[in-house]
């Protein structure tokens, strides 16, 4: 009987630590939903942890004390990466994805939940140790991205917007040269939705020039607060960069709009 | 020997379901990745199946045939909509979200993946069988919403953009009349971004008048597509709408810029 209840904790634990990675759930309360003494609990975590290890899924991490608990970190082995990056070059090799202006239609990549849960935990882990305290984006196409690297990681996503005419509240806003739009652009952040002394990651779709990037690090020394790290889905080969240190999925190393051509390789996965 | 394999399989299984909801796992593959023979996949499956509809985790779904394979639905039980609401309440009912103008200040609850993705369920779960083959929403507090219900739908995340300068390729753009910004306003989508004949659910943050919802019908006609349903994280009370059947998780019964008070309880659960 015994031997029965422990396999359902472990499956239930296992759904539990799954749905919500980077959360930290208190043992007493586990416990207590689970109907069983914290040692036992304590037997089934380890006995987990032990198959998640033995599967490359990740890491179960356990805090002691007071405010202890476990916390799932899931991991994409490097095989699992491999894959990932190699699907992505599949999917964005297609000439019909050149748009005019040297832009990339990525759209429908950034709304695939599935993938972009892959590409998150691919930022997440990257970013893991940092010690973080929110994951920033700008809108829009990055919104999806770093939702999911902020999942991964449960820590909150800031949302910038470039549009200053948007009522949040006060807001802190910075002016920059969009590479992109080939014009001075706003963008902005309301005073409330970052503490002073923040420590941040920014995750966007793509990296040209980097003017969006270099302006978010303006706007967050604003704040009194440090991006620690950049990650695109995809960047430009080539171009002298307004940042440096960033990784990215995917590098566009070639795109000839009026040709409609187009070469996608592995993008920079080291700084 | 065997029941060890059995725990650890089963262990597996729930991890494996719980990170991609909605999504088809095809049963030879399954069985190969765990290295044993389908018939005991399909014991694990009936066993974890059991385990989850016993503790109010959601259903698994067996899809017979050569397309064949399993999907996992989960589900929040009616008192996790209930402390979903209430959690909800709670964060919105406070003066400092009141902000000029009659809006209200969501960004940092839109930000929170943990949260978000229960809503994303409450929605996904009213929604499920309507055979829909995308989500729908519009930048840019909608974005995190709509994304995690389509992520537990295992759907297409589709975001419209109010603003028809992004180069996107050829778009379909409309006017209406925005509520909030009480002017003529643009939003539009690109034309490869949805096929002719999706049947589509539209989630965003906030139902003021419902001048963007009633729009995004509009918009929704032009590619020959229909909009089945309608989900709001917040609606306000009392407004004659432009949109007669959607679901909201709260409403905002009444708010006083001048005096900073609000009132907010729960939304409307039912057409």
């Amino acid at each position: 009987m015994e031997k029965i209840k422990r396999n359902v904790r472990i499956a239930l634990l296992s759904r539990m630590l799954a749905s919500s990675p980077g959360k930290l759930f208190s043992l007493s309360q586990c416990a207590e939903e689970m109907g069983c003494a914290k040692s036992s609990l304590s037997e089934d975590i380890a006995i987990l942890k032990d198959i998640f290890t033995l599967h490359g899924l990740g890491k179960i991490e356990t805090l002691i004390g007071t405010q202890g608990g476990i916390i799932y970190h899931p991991e994409l082995s490097p095989q699992g990466v491999e894959e990932l990056v190699e699907q992505l070059c599949q999917l964005v090799n297609h000439p019909e994805r050149v748009l005019p202006g040297g832009f990339l239609y990525l759209t429908d990549l950034v709304g695939n939940p599935e993938l972009m849960s892959r590409v998150g935990l691919f930022f997440a882990q990257l970013f893991r140790d940092l010690n973080l305290d929110a994951i920033l984006t700008v809108e829009t196409k990055g919104i999806p991205i770093a939702m999911m690297t902020a999942r991964m990681l449960g820590l909150p996503l800031v949302i910038v917007r470039n549009d200053s005419r948007i009522s949040e509240g006060t807001s802190i806003g910075i002016s920059y040269l969009s590479g992109t739009q080939k014009r001075l652009v706003t963008m902005s952040l309301p005073k409330r939705a970052l503490a002073k002394n923040s420590r941040l990651v920014f995750i966007d779709d793509f990296l040209r020039r980097g003017g969006t990037a270099h302006g978010i690090l303006d706007l967050v020394a604003e704040f009194e607060s440090v991006c620690l790290g950049m990650g695109f889905l995809i960047d430009i080969a080539g171009e002298d960069k307004l940042v440096q240190r960033y990784f990215s999925l995917l590098t566009l190393e070639m795109l000839d709009s009026e040709a409609r051509r187009l070469i996608v390789s592995k993008g920079r996965h080291q700084l």
